[in-house]
């Protein structure tokens, strides 16, 4: 029986015990067997960060028919790494990185450890999703944003997803969603970046902090406009980093000693 | 005078008193005036990792005409947002992370905290250049590698980069280096990632560590193909993460609920 469903590993960066976690894991477990592999705390602005200075250890956290939760001291990449290598009994059909507490569309997605995972999975050719809510707080309602999850997750293990290409879903706040628009990263800047902290023997130690600025408000085709306006923003996301269009002129530089 | 000079805006995740990085502040003073804000100690695997939980701290290290030195209790991306808002005298015209020590090319950008600096650097609409050397050890010889370092320097003063871009460059370790190629990011994948670790009281310890398997070894046109032949490699990069050719394709998708 178990056979025939579909397994997931998931994890995240707000640590196993976050909200965004367990209501992922809620919606999911009628859809598939579940491995979470996810940080013991909050690793929030992770990236794909991994850990190679000190072992990394995973502990058993909880064991029902079809989930299996471990807790682990290492980045978001480092659980999905030690997830696939040493936990999962099968390769997974889709990794899982969410339900965020809190946006990563944009430049987010290079900042995110929620992407950090997705990417991870996307390198290791399994197709993979990350789900981020526009709400930090640590409360945040999933509620109208769960059967978008669940709508995405089905139709990636209907369709599949390119090798080398995987998905940032990123869902507005709120309880009236007006529905999905499939978008482009958007180009924007984080300013206002820092706030001093007071120290009672020091200087110069600031909080990183900051005010997004959207360098094009009116692009109806970025995620950021589609979250704006009320859409569940589905980016597809590539692993190849090349500047291709950049190849041909380098290529007239005098680049050689 | 000293406005008519370049600056320079450096870091690395070997942290500031690594060989790389000082052997890149001696190649580039002749150049520019330079202002480093480095980490405190090693933050290699850093990725684009920012640092909101904890106080960001730094500390002048060094003072020189044309040369400023700080570490920074950070991640390298934290060290580039910290030296952009609140340390350098004006916008710089280059961020430059490295060299690194140890191989920057392929799928290791993702995970990279050299290139980390440099999609900082770049997101902030300034030109970035990562440089990084394949050798990992402490006292790796930079010598062969530091004319191209020059040169790819000079020739980005002089023809700037889109914005949006900027350049992974990798160097193979050795004294003799065949000239310089133009690259595409590697397929590749790291496999074996994990040996146990012994823990007296405990099990589940793991090293994270790897073999990383090349999956299109005879790829003219790739990063790791010009390294294993002897070229310097110079991988244009970009910041815009989308995966274009997916978008109409999932327009036609069931995502709507």
């Amino acid at each position: 029986m178990a056979n025939s469903r579909p397994l997931i590993l998931l994890s995240n960066d707000d640590g196993y015990l976050a909200k965004g976690i367990n209501e992922l894991i809620h919606i999911l477990r009628s859809v598939a067997d579940l491995v979470v592999v996810a940080p013991d705390g909050p690793r929030s602005g992770a990236s794909a960060s991994i850990t190679s200075i000190q072992p990394l250890h995973f502990v058993k956290v909880q064991e029902e028919e079809g989930l299996v939760v471990y807790k682990c001291n290492g980045t978001p990449v480092d659980c999905i790494k030690l997830g696939l290598s040493t936990i999962v009994p099968h390769r997974p059909d889709l990794v899982i990185g969410g339900i965020n507490h809190g946006d990563n569309s944009s430049v987010n997605v290079h900042y995110s450890g929620t992407m950090g995972v997705v990417i991870e999975g996307c390198l290791k050719a399994i197709p993979s999703i990350g789900f981020s809510l526009c709400d930090h707080s640590e409360d945040a309602d999933f509620k109208a944003c769960l059967p978008y999850v669940r709508r995405v997750v089905d139709e990636v293990l209907k369709h599949g997803l390119p090798y080398g290409t995987c998905l940032n879903v990123n869902i507005p706040k709120g309880d009236e969603l007006k529905g999905v628009r499939v978008c482009r990263q958007t180009d924007g800047v984080w300013t206002k970046e820092f706030e001093p902290c007071f120290h009672p023997k020091g200087s110069n130690y600031f909080w990183l902090t900051g005010v997004y600025v959207n360098n094009e408000p009116d692009a109806e085709d970025t995620d950021h406009w589609a979250l704006s306006h009320g859409y569940v923003a589905v980016t597809p996301t590539q692993i190849d980093m090349t500047a291709y269009g950049l190849i041909e002129e380098m290529n007239n530089w005098n680049l050689n000693v």
